[in-house]
């Protein structure tokens, strides 16, 4: 098939819908889509490359270059004094299957001689699903409300984009490929796990041994892999409540028994604990920035809860969440630093802050945990990306990881203080504690006010919010709380926002708000 | 603290061992060091860049560079005519916690106080340990055997580095960050399910929806996650035997009653198959390229297998391995394309030849079951990293895919053809069928020795093969089998491996070998 008038190759070479990407990219990714697609066929000659040029309004030296490349990669061939072609062995996509033509048709007979069968039940056949338990959720078009206090939007200020380009480049230097490009079996890159040992452990108090790390795809997957390890439906696991509903949900898929622990203005109330033969088997908190009443835990009660694990014997899985987002205040040392018995396993992120970008957390556990934990890390994902684990730990040594948390802390703390100010100013009925880190604000509305009416009226005046009883094992009704977060709203519409939801409050069924 | 005497600056910059990176890079790494660890404090100024370069012997280029870059990132700060200092703001990392000096006395007292408990019993408290189970091992040291036939090498020569890093940096363009680094929350990458719609799955015949279509961190988060939706202690799944273990170890999680399935030259013996109410609730295969044998299953036996879970109601989990790696024979369709029924969920991996650089892979499942996945995978590890998913999308368009399997296949092919070779020159007493593709052969062993024996012995001769025993069930004793790989070996050394592995085979125990 030889392609002669020249208004064909307009159509054909029809740059794809990227307009951010290079033309030079996208003109081979057209030569590359044609080719792979069987419109062009080894052998067909393409324009030259100043034809081409004039034809698509490209200048020559893209036209060039794209062709160099695509000559170097076997798509094309270039003959001397005659031009270039596409290359003969640049076969179309779907020209490798031979049964194409022949078997599909007789595909095509089985699926005539085969009736179309019944479709599997899957409505009783899966067994395990999240669909039904509440969790944080937000409406499929959140990006048109104008004020949206939820979680997911992307900052391009923030983000550490030139940082984090260099140290994806490093790691894919020819002569870095050998330190991470092997299979690692159940271990790690090894320079990351020296970075969260020497660089961001240490400012948690923790000193942790290397084969005490274990590299996880976030810090959910920590919670996954502890739960899949340790729970079944005989364990009794202690939770924060209000708490961290992406760890609960995780948690619930191995069925424990889950014992509901209030938090106060110190965190997770101790005292509250079941003793003796109803006490738990593991606690889970979140000590350095309780999720989501953003209290952070006292020393004393450290202390107790450090001191009850040991009496009861229970095993705490901290989740230090957040810790780096701290910026008033004083940062406490994590649970796992004052642990005197290998009792407290470490959970932390890495990404956060440049999440969903990078997966990547960490779990600081006793060496006989953490070595069953990577057998079954093998056997759900086999390993975080070592690519990412690479450039990852070039990211830390160089101080982004560091100066990033600082820009981001920084960028928070004044939206934190611009919604108090706001909060105060124009919802006085509310009470929350002023957060010392972090991007959320966790709000009391006046009482009989159900947090999420409330979140569903707020919509109506462009407000998105979470309403607070997603958070908690065994929500009242009505839950009097919703969570602000201020991670993707403009600092300049946090005023007029709040201003909005409290419009949305006053006209807030059931009626007793009014009179709260 | 000022440092005066030069000869510090020595010691206190010291290049981190890192030699492949740029000077610049080291350069920095040690002042971001310094900084953090304290020895370099707020103040402190810093060689000029003339005195620095030459004490480390560095290009004044590189120092200026590194000190402009430092400066930017707020680490050091440039005063008009009187050089450069350590920025008022560049903490120590560890000046962050305000405990430190206060508190951590106080942490010491805790400690104190606290007796040093007793330790949890973590051999009791582990529920479920993958550490017993049979799989793929080899020796810590693998690397210095000479005869390397196992997994887990990196050929430089293959890895398409420039293509990678292209689409890496592409991704990271400032422009591009807006299409990735949003929240996906349950969903994927768009760009990255069309490129599997629209090009990789067509040529399996394969035509999906996006809402079809669930990413997942390699092939292997797939099988865990489908046995976490699926599977529990009443669910019966047929499993091909031999096959292969990391799926069968995932699944061994949810602890299902396995149903073994043999193999023959045709792929899984559907006729085998239990029927009535002991047939399998679902049935695991590789028709592909079934693991370990290199199989590929006949078309007559796809159509026995799709009718026969129809009649008996069980839901097909295809792995489609290494379908992209046939470099010799006829390829079949998938059984997705030949399913009329909505019987087939399946499985495959994108990064198997970048692995472990890139962890992805996807799931084609009807939309009731794509979308519980989708949920659970969010418990699990929220989502595959969105930046690899946006850069292997390009990756994809851009032909690079098609063009890295075509020349791991051209490698492998060669790789294969020697080792047939030499297996009938120097091993003339084992059996073995070519593969048509992939990259390892399945060895039978003269009756009467033992593969993991065998496997043992030719340590001895500096030559690793796997033992066929762990992808079998219940492996016979002994079990006359060994897996040879070729993607860890070069070609060059292949005949005198096996050479090698023919005087372990003479020396090898039990002595019924010898007359064999």
């Amino acid at each position: 098939m030889r392609i002669a008038r020249q208004t064909l190759w307009e159509e054909l070479l029809q740059l794809p819908d990227q307009p951010h990407l290079p033309l030079q990219v996208r003109l081979r990714s057209a030569v590359v889509r044609e080719i792979l697609a069987g419109r062009l066929t080894p052998g067909a000659p393409l324009p030259s490359s100043r034809d081409l040029a004039r034809l698509l309004h490209l200048g020559r030296n893209t036209v060039t270059a794209a062709y160099r490349q695509l000559v170097d990669e076997g798509f094309l061939q270039a003959r001397a004094r005659s031009g270039v072609f596409v290359a003969a062995g640049a076969r179309a996509a779907h020209a490798a299957p031979a049964w194409a033509p022949a078997e599909a048709a007789q595909a095509g007979a089985l699926g005539a001689e085969l009736p179309r069968g019944r479709a599997p039940q899957w409505g009783t056949r899966v067994l395990r699903s999240l669909s039904q338990l509440p969790t944080l959720t937000k409406p499929e078009r959140w990006r048109d409300y104008r004020y949206p206090f939820v979680y997911g939007g992307h900052d391009p200020q923030l983000f550490p984009t030139e940082d984090f380009r260099e140290c994806c480049a490093h790691s894919l230097a020819r002569s870095q490929l050998a330190l991470w490009a092997p299979d690692f079996e159940n271990d790690d890159v090894p320079d990351l796990i020296e970075q969260i040992r020497q660089r961001l452990l240490p400012k948690r108090g923790v000193f942790a041994l290397p084969q005490e790390i274990v590299v996880t795809v976030g810090a959910q997957q920590a919670f996954h892999l502890l739960a899949d390890a340790l729970f079944d439906s005989r364990t009794r696991v202690a939770f924060e409540d209000p708490g961290y509903p992406h760890a609960r949900n995780t948690f619930a898929l191995r069925q424990p028994q889950f014992v509901p622990l209030p938090v106060d203005a110190e965190g997770a109330v101790v005292g509250a604990l079941p003793r003796g033969d109803a006490a738990p088997d593991y606690l889970f908190v979140s000590p350095s920035h309780q999720c989501p009443t953003t209290v952070q835990m006292s020393l004393a009660r450290r202390r107790a809860l450090l001191q009850r694990a040991q009496e009861d014997d229970f095993v705490i899985i901290e989740d230090d969440y957040e810790s780096e987002n701290l910026y008033a205040g004083t940062p406490m040392p994590a649970l796992k630093c004052l642990d005197r018995s290998d009792r407290v396993v470490c959970v932390g992120s890495l990404s956060k802050s440049l999440a969903p970008a990078v997966r990547l957390g960490y779990i600081v556990a006793p060496p006989a945990l953490a070595a069953e934990l990577r057998g079954l890390r093998h056997a759900m994902v086999r390993h975080p990306s070592a690519f990412l684990q690479h450039a990852y730990a070039l990211f830390v040594s160089l101080g982004h990881h560091e100066s990033h948390a600082r820009r981001v802390n920084q960028a928070m703390q004044e939206r934190v203080q611009l919604a108090a100010l706001a909060l105060r100013r124009h919802l006085p009925q509310c009470n929350f504690t002023l957060p010392q880190g972090g991007a959320s604000i966790w709000v009391q509305l006046p009482a009989g006010v159900d947090g999420a009416a409330l979140a569903l009226a707020a919509r109506a005046q462009g407000v998105l919010v979470e309403p607070g009883d997603v958070f908690f094992q065994t929500p009242a009704r009505p839950c009097a709380h919703i969570r602000l977060r201020l991670s993707s709203i403009a600092p300049g519409l946090i005023d007029a926002g709040l201003q909005a939801l409290a419009l949305a409050l006053r006209a807030c069924p059931p009626p007793r708000c009014l009179g709260a």
